[in-house]
């Protein structure tokens, strides 16, 4: 049985590519990106899914290298502080990789969330609260898919604190910075994550990570390659 | 200036499709989906971005029925409750919404987000600890879009409370569920979202969306049509 409502088998791969070789990039190079492209990054996200149609998102483009230099020194201040918390053996690892690439991108995107919008109560976030949050995530995954496919690179910088970003772009208080993105071309999109392939952390097979019905239960059915 | 790792024009209009075209579904006609495009969408969905490479994810694929008519019951008990929570004039509009399909659907997918893997210390969430979270988050909205190129319909039931999801589906403590979906054929992908065509709430225009540089700052220079 297919659906009639599949996509052909060309466009249903590019799909599956965009997913595939996505990549958080921290390596730009310098160029200007098109407002004609921007915008069709910034449609593409708020073409997201959100919890009651409740729309909570903003897009902070951000040029402005005063504003970036900020952002960058409050990455420093965070970044030494995280260096600190990982095991003595870990930290020559942790220091010797790029994380972000906030002077160097072409620019900086930070995607809110108005936790406030169309008043206290919407529709699906009665019990379930962070719904708005999530809501704004789908955002940034759309965003950072169409980028894969426009070849623009974008990498998230979770590595600064939250009250550093509402103080240095002046967010109200209702509003929560959720992701802080650089985006920009770049020379290289890696076939795998940087993470696995320097040996950080191994890839956990599919297989190990399904479970059917209950938690726990596993069984063979679905081949996992 | 064009990025020689964007995709072909046929390429990313099918990547843009996708984006466009999915929507929130909540009518299904039966239907079995073979293990193979199951299969595909839970790859899709473990190819999205994890902070520190976490992969903090499981995906419980839920086929039994005594399963789904518990958390159908759940369903009901939180959407009766919300019910209430509305003024009024919207309790008429908000009773005719169809807001699930846990039982008609192909199947049920829990995607749930492990906060302890890997150990306490992560590389990326040392001072935003939810990043975890949204990381879970990026990997429904992969397997949405994917599902939207294979034609299966998918939607994300929020009206259900944390805690009846972790004792009807097992789960250990420090797993939180993200998303309860729904999974299957329809008859409809909808040119539009349901709330934006029933009047629940309006779009907001991109362009109120978009600040420069700093909150608040609106500039003319993107053209938003």
């Amino acid at each position: 049985m297919t659906s009639p409502h599949a996509f052909s088998e060309a466009e249903r791969s590019a799909v599956y590519r965009a997913i595939r070789e996505r990549r958080d990039i921290r390596r730009f190079r310098p160029g200007h990106i098109p407002d004609d492209i921007v915008l069709r990054l910034l449609r593409a996200a708020a073409h997201a899914p959100s919890v009651g149609y409740m729309q909570p998102w903003n897009f902070l483009v951000i040029r402005d290298m005063e504003v970036r230099r900020n952002i960058h020194q409050a990455f420093l201040a965070a970044n030494e502080e995280a260096q600190t918390m990982f095991p003595p053996e870990r930290r020559d690892t942790y220091a010797a990789l790029k994380l972000e690439g906030i002077l160097d991108s072409g620019l900086n995107l930070c995607i809110t969330c108005d936790r406030s919008r169309f008043g206290p109560v919407v529709l699906g976030r009665t019990c379930q609260p962070d719904m708005d949050l999530y809501s704004t995530v789908c955002a940034v995954q759309n965003l950072w898919l169409a980028a894969r496919a426009e070849g623009v690179g974008v990498g998230w910088v979770s590595i600064l604190r939250l009250e550093d970003l509402q103080r240095i772009l002046g967010l109200p208080e209702n509003v929560v910075p959720i992701a802080y993105l650089c985006v920009g071309y770049t020379d290289v999109f890696a076939a795998e994550p940087e993470l696995k392939t320097s040996g950080w952390l191994p890839e956990i097979p599919l297989a190990e990570m399904i479970f059917y019905d209950r938690w726990g239960q596993s069984r063979k059915s679905l081949t996992v390659l």
